[in-house]
């Protein structure tokens, strides 16, 4: 089964997008077992795009195509691979339905553009759009299937795992399975797992381990290639065991679509505690990452943002000499904001977060020095110091991931 | 003057490395007034790699290919461009010279493999390599020029910028420039703009008009196409105040780079005015975006992360009458939370954030109903209702974008 991509967009061209859309798709078909042989990046140009497929329709026998799906003149997609298949357009009633519907909500005005992103392919199924207002299409004809999705990545992933995914797996059923298990780490670096793990690494085979570094997290997956479930589960297990004897400490969950702040949250849960936050530097990140996680208002009521020394007095009521003698970039500091947050708040645990997003130093320190507080009633507030990297950006994101894994772990502690 | 990019690699087929080389490639060749026709990426296969030089032989001047440079068996990118053009690969002594500085130092031994990374194509000029072992080379066979680089973007990057660049800016001088413009608008959709500009768009010619959607704004770049810089100044200013007498009520800032944060930030500090903000359902985004900018502490302080009923009585000393008859998901609760953040804080400015995120209902108003507060010193306080749509994510992504619209022009006014 040979399939390739194409992204058609001048943006892209020019440099002005990344191509993320193509690695996504190529990841998401590796593992439906179908081998992705070329991407391709044309122009909104009718003429090349058309070449292209003529190209493509010779060598694939599927071809996805992101892009040049939206309502203005250069979106050209579905008019040239319906012309190359000999199709004519239709209008999809679930798109169109949707369509009005977010114009009946909206400010702005519906206009005749808008409508041709519900027109599909006829003869093929429409591709519904969770997340914006172009509908796809999936069209076999004459043994090459044609995959249309638009170019936004926040609508082309859902679409394609929610609704495009299983059509491609009834078109395409493997007779070996591949069965995946991805393991999350936090606390170590990738060079020092994959050095940790090196000769499970070096001696995989059945299954494969592939290590992925993210930011501020490493993700093992472990795929394996059988032709029942139960077995590959077995050999996974197998393998899990060995990787948590070498790494386990640092492992903290399981799962592509997972992260530390749903795991961290639904560990408070299911511990019934509360939580609140003050932050310095992190400017509020901390809370915000907590409220992306839906259910969050369980655990979570509120926090502060204490960005300036007399907010932390004014909004904390700490004592001003405290921030005087020791500063804002300090032990005593970070933990008199947690204590009198949880004071505060009433919530279970605190956390605080003070010190240097840089670029420039402050009172000394360099950018990266950064204290990250925890209170919890009943228990000695404790304080670490972390040296972070990079830039303002990821300094900040850093300590968020820190600040969630001590609240993890603290949980833990407490069971 | 057409170039292609080609992207040599099976781990970017399979999904595993985004291919940003082809975006940073495309934009520095933009630059110099080279047009991209194509990318491609195709695997570690010399069979397929050598079809893809035939055909771009045909159709580009120029062709970058990157990847493919290094010491495995799996890199051949040198060798089947060496046979497509006819020529063989010699030893540059610059980059063989680097190669024994490195292992002198390296803990790693030196192999035969590392010797092929110091070869190039005989008649080329070589591209020596500041980040790493392997040597790229430029050459031009027939008129059409090959300039090979190694794949990681941290060789890449300044192989080109400093040893490349130089030498194609001398093949392909410009004869004309390209001057762009990007105008940034916050409040219309990009449907509704393309068609109250529809007679610029349709008439362009020097300069273009191109529309981007991003989330939460849409962005227009006018590019000109002009011997000399002020004449391009001159025709992009022209086509700015047509465009401005049309949309201008929605424009906010320039640049590629820019944002509606930054450039509120910026208003805030040419006042001199200070903010401060409460925040429910956004959870702290609106105040950790403020915190994305490099010196905001000049204008924020800090503020509040009041996410239930109870922190907002607590932190804020709301009247529960107000949240008991009108609820959270009103008028009344976000001129509340305004005007006691602005008076706690003392910053000229304050904004609130109150609605429903969802996906759930909350108090019988659906996902998206967002209650917006302005306080500001010696002004009535005003809140705007928005309907936001999308799911959660974008609903409060959408908030805080609107919330610093309304600052900054709030800003504005004061003048």
């Amino acid at each position: 089964m040979k399939a390739e991509i194409i992204a058609v967009g001048t943006e892209l061209l020019l440099g002005q997008v990344v191509n993320t859309n193509a690695t996504f798709l190529s990841e998401e078909l590796a593992d439906l077992g179908i081998e992705v042989y070329y991407h391709t990046v044309v122009g909104d140009n009718p003429t090349r795009l058309e070449q292209l497929l003529k190209q493509a329709q010779e060598r694939s026998d599927l071809i996805v195509l992101c892009g040049g799906l939206g309502p203005t003149d250069d979106d050209l997609t579905k008019d040239t691979v319906a012309a190359h298949i000999q199709h004519s357009l239709v209008q999809d009633e679930q798109a169109l339905a949707q369509l009005h519907s977010y114009f009946r909500f909206s400010k702005n005005k519906m206009t005749e553009n808008n409508l041709r992103q519900t027109l599909m392919i006829e003869g093929g199924r429409a591709i519904q759009n969770p997340a914006g207002l172009a509908v796809g299409t999936l069209i076999t004809e004459k043994d090459t299937t044609y995959l249309l999705l638009p170019g936004p990545p926040n609508e082309l992933k859902p679409m394609f795992k929610q609704n495009a995914r299983p059509l491609l797996e009834e078109l395409f059923p493997q007779a070996e399975q591949l069965l995946s298990r991805v393991l999350r780490f936090y606390g170590i670096g990738e060079s020092q797992l994959v050095t940790d793990l090196k000769e499970l690494i070096d001696g995989q085979s059945n299954p494969t381990i592939a290590p992925y570094a993210k930011p501020n997290e490493v993700t093992l997956r472990l795929t394996a290639n059988v032709t029942n479930h139960k077995k590959g589960e077995e050999l996974l297990d197998q393998l899990e065991a060995k990787i948590m004897a070498q790494v386990g400490e640092y492992f903290y969950g399981y799962g592509d679509e997972n992260s530390l702040v749903e795991v961290t949250v639904e560990r408070l849960k299911q511990a019934g505690k509360t939580i609140s936050a003050a932050e310095s530097l992190t400017a509020g990140l901390f809370q915000s990452t907590l409220g992306d996680v839906p259910g969050v208002s369980e655990v979570f009521k509120g926090g502060f943002v204490t960005y300036s020394e007399k907010t932390k007095e004014q909004f904390l009521g700490i004592d001003p000499a405290i921030l005087e003698e020791h500063g804002v970039v300090s032990e005593a500091c970070a933990i008199a904001m947690a204590e009198r947050t949880r004071e505060l708040s009433e919530a279970d645990i605190a956390v605080s977060f003070t010190g240097v997003a840089g670029p420039e130093e402050l009172e000394g320190q360099p950018a990266g020095t950064v204290w990250i507080g925890l209170a919890e009633k009943g228990k000695p507030t404790i304080a670490e110091l972390q040296h972070f990297t990079r830039d303002r950006r990821y300094i900040r994101r850093s300590a968020v991931m820190k600040g969630l894994d001590m609240i993890r772990r603290a949980v833990d502690r407490s069971k």
